[in-house]
């Protein structure tokens, strides 16, 4: 395996960032990562447009620009094995039959662009769940306005003539696997998650006219979609046979990367927001609170349910920026986790609702609001920050306990991203208050290097997942064990807690506080609204 | 009138501050204030004795040596009309029948010093609320432990010896009208809200074997209680003839002095807590949520009803002090203010109980905490503080309804103390909020300006205490008037501000993860409580 590579892409919000790991070795050997020249577009298109309100477009000609200039600074002269990428979902866009995106033939129409994962869609999705629909079962009864189906009813509403030129309806990942492939070769988990097909029935019908003849039979996570074309090999130098996986959602292409290959394991990704993702060999049914659940999508025979909280380093960050104690964020989070982590738990006498951005589990609603109680005269603004963070571990405890009692095992808990690595203090008040050790996996460019091991295994360079994780996944871990006597007094804070946010006269007080409702008046937006219909176009 | 001048006296937790009026003008010509020597004793005693947690006791001593220097300051050489003065409350302490202190002869012996308002004997008073009567009616059936009864209890229980040496039991108010005069003329203000006295029924009986006959029976507000000494006389140089007034609670000192001399007036003193005081000719029975009622003891021939929240100014301090925004707590204040100022109602999205030392209006229960809800990513600290103003604010509307429900005329509200006088925008807030206006005499030293008006009705100065206020008391007053569009969005808000308040779980939760109870252990208090009962020594 000597001087043979393996090259993982992460395409994320604002850039795309690449690994390059020896196939011999198993390390990653570079790294680089690339931005989308236009970012995020919601203020006008390139060529001057002005956007509604809410919208959040992207070129996909960024996409190219950006992977080849990452493919070319890994892999030049370079025998490449694999080539696995991952993509913010769900993010669709329209092309013709030959994967030319409408935006480049209409650049001057917002609805030809990528509706990034951002871009809401809300009041389609709700006039599709007032219809219902069993392929809502397996998503808590509640799409997102942020998915597919939503986004193509928006389309097909709004912008006929779009949707009307639309021959294809993809997400940019498995797009840009048609770019670099020449092949259209969709992945299971973008259809199941954000645009609700299952194998047994399918995608949902009758929801946006034409839609199904604008999609494809998706393939299993580790499926090969091709090798890289000629085109790209001549502008990007990699040599080899550079097997190109599906693609696959970002926030699941870290499981192989941290080991998570197998059921009875729970995956928290503690970055700005949290996603949590439990692997199941068995099928249950959607545990009450939790968000979606679909098969062999992200890793093969595998169940996977999702759940999450809308905000959790955000609102650490949120605090920190708003109460600056040093000359810079890194200062002051410093200066508040050294003093916070001389608190036992309880010693602030606070609870929190950890909802600054709503709450995902168990209400699903955006509109709730975040919510500290407890305070006295003597409250340190320590005690506050300790505060936010416990509220942020009831969150997740909550999350676990209902997935328990929806039957998903968890014997392992690993947790990972961005707080789980810079923030020990925050995984050891995890594992205190879910009463439970904790995993923390040791590995640089975890989501890339987790698609490289997408591209390995659609290769063949190994047999399967759980060869990938060993080979190429984190070699070591850290592990946070709780004290039971911190955990019993946490039992007390998290029942409060609970107690708190199963109020509904509470959260109706909330929703009664907070911004109501109404994005600026857009013409179209309101005159579709006028007429909610289940089927749109 | 010329050359003539009274005096007013207000005893404060930490000194005691005078002021001198021309008694022809009405003009206060003078001021001085003298700290107390010891302060205020919660550690040990001044010969090193230590004293049990939660004790806060003061030497009478301390009183007689600011007073003189304050009086020798304003009156020498001065041909003095009057002096009155007021106290704070309750502030009990045994003495022999010619009022020499207990402390002065039992130095080493905590229960013989003077038992400031802030020390509490709940306990006692716990167990007289539970054995009942019909006393309690006029305060909402709760005695208070920072009352004579309670403290009474608490001595004859657990320093029987101290008890049985008490010829005497007084507030240091009317002790110090007795050092004044020579004479004991006990006020009715104090015997009635805070030893629960009657014209009607007199003490109540059985609470404490031998209490009645340590009390007397009291003078209502503005009876001359005799002239000042000669002792005092040589010592002060004080000429005239030097009326004293009987004492009078230093909350209620300042109706005269802002004016409020009348049925149908609400008058808040806004400090470090606040409270409200509720004038009405005729008697109505003590308003649900209300803290106590009494005929005569502050104005005459006028019922005063009573209320108040327990954190108002230094909860703002508190937040001021936790999150700085500048060098020093006044600059902090004006920068949170400036830019509180430019939000409008509602802009915060936040709403909070202002619970911060727990509630008496109108759950009565120190166990409560500082709530706050609607937090969001974009939540800034100036919205935060704000909130903290409107949290003040609904709790005074909520006092207002209290009293307006049960029965209580407000034709006029007025607001005075510190945070009324240096927070124009807290004031400007609370007339939006209560969509009342709302008037702000003008006046510097207004407790001991009131102190001086009970001199001069006590002395025959003026007629009454309408004249005593029209002629020294306030000048002008700034008037705070609503304005209906603001004060209609605080309608929302205040009603989710009950919504939070009345929930009972909510309540609850805040007991729960709340400081749980029991000082550190003190033997004779435990002993006490093993057996509690309704008679106490």
């Amino acid at each position: 395996m000597d001087g043979r590579y393996l090259i993982g892409l992460d395409f994320g919000t604002l850039s795309v960032r690449g690994v390059l790991i020896d196939a011999g070795s198993g390390v990653a050997v570079d790294h680089h990562a690339s931005p989308y020249r236009h970012g995020v577009m919601s203020g006008s298109l390139p060529q001057g447009t002005p956007l509604p309100p809410g919208f959040a477009l992207q070129d996909p000609g960024d996409y190219l620009t950006a992977a080849e200039e990452v493919l070319a600074r890994l892999g030049r002269d370079r025998h490449i094995l694999a080539i696995g990428l991952d993509f913010t979902a769900s993010s669709p866009l329209p092309t013709t039959t030959d994967g030319t995106p409408l935006s480049a033939l209409m650049p001057g129409e917002p609805h030809a662009y990528v509706k990034l994962w951002k871009h809401s869609a809300q009041r389609y999705a709700d006039a599709i769940n007032a219809a219902g629909g069993a392929f809502l079962d397996d998503f808590g009864g509640r799409l997102s306005g942020e998915w597919l189906l939503a986004k193509a009813a928006e389309i097909a509403a709004e912008a006929p003539d779009v949707w009307a030129a639309a021959d294809r309806f993809m997400e940019a990942g498995d797009w840009m696997v048609l770019r670099l492939t020449g092949r259209e070769a969709r992945n299971l988990g973008f259809a199941a998650y954000k645009a609700q097909y299952s194998a047994a029935a399918g995608y949902p019908p009758g929801i946006v006219p034409g839609l199904e003849a604008r999609l494809a039979r998706p393939l299993p996570a580790g499926s090969p979609a091709g090798e890289l074309t000629d085109d790209w090999r001549r502008r990007t130098g990699i040599l080899g046979p550079a097997t190109v996986a599906v693609a696959i959602i970002d926030s699941h292409a870290v499981l192989p990367a941290v080991g998570a290959v197998e059921g009875g394991t729970m995956v928290g990704a503690l970055g700005t927001s949290a996603g949590y993702l439990f692997l199941a060999e068995r099928r249950v049914p959607l545990p009450v609170g939790l968000e979606g659940v679909a098969h062999g999508g992200s890793l093969p025979n595998l169940w996977l349910y999702e759940a999450g909280q809308a905000a959790f380093g955000d609102l650490l960050a949120w605090f920190v920026r708003t109460f600056p104690r040093g000359p810079d964020l890194s200062a002051s989070f410093a200066a508040y986790n050294a003093e916070a982590a001389t608190l036992a738990p309880g010693d602030n006498h606070l609870v929190g609702l950890d909802w600054w951005n709503g709450n995902r589990v168990p209400h699903a609603d955006s509109r709730l609001s975040g919510l500290l109680m407890g305070f006295g005269l003597d409250t340190t603004a320590a005690g506050i920050y300790r505060a936010l963070m416990e509220a942020l571990c009831y969150g997740t405890r909550r999350v676990l306990e209902l997935a328990n009692a929806g039957g998903l095992d968890t014997r392992r808990l690993v947790m990972t991203s961005g707080l789980a690595e810079t923030n020990p203090l925050l995984v050891a008040i995890m594992a205190d208050v879910l009463g439970r050790e904790i995993e923390l996996p040791t590995i640089a460019h975890a989501t890339a290097s987790g698609a490289a091991i997408h591209g390995a295994v659609a290769a063949g360079v190994v047999a399967d997942f759980k060869e990938g994780a060993a080979r190429f996944g984190a070699r070591s871990r850290r592990m946070f064990t709780p004290d039971s006597q911190r955990s019993a007094r946490y039992e007390l804070l998290f029942s409060a807690y609970c107690q708190m946010a199963d109020l509904a006269p509470v959260r109706a007080a909330m929703r009664r506080i907070g911004p109501q409702g109404g994005a600026a008046p857009d013409i179209r937006v309101t005159a579709a609204t006028a007429k909610p219909k289940p089927t749109f176009g």
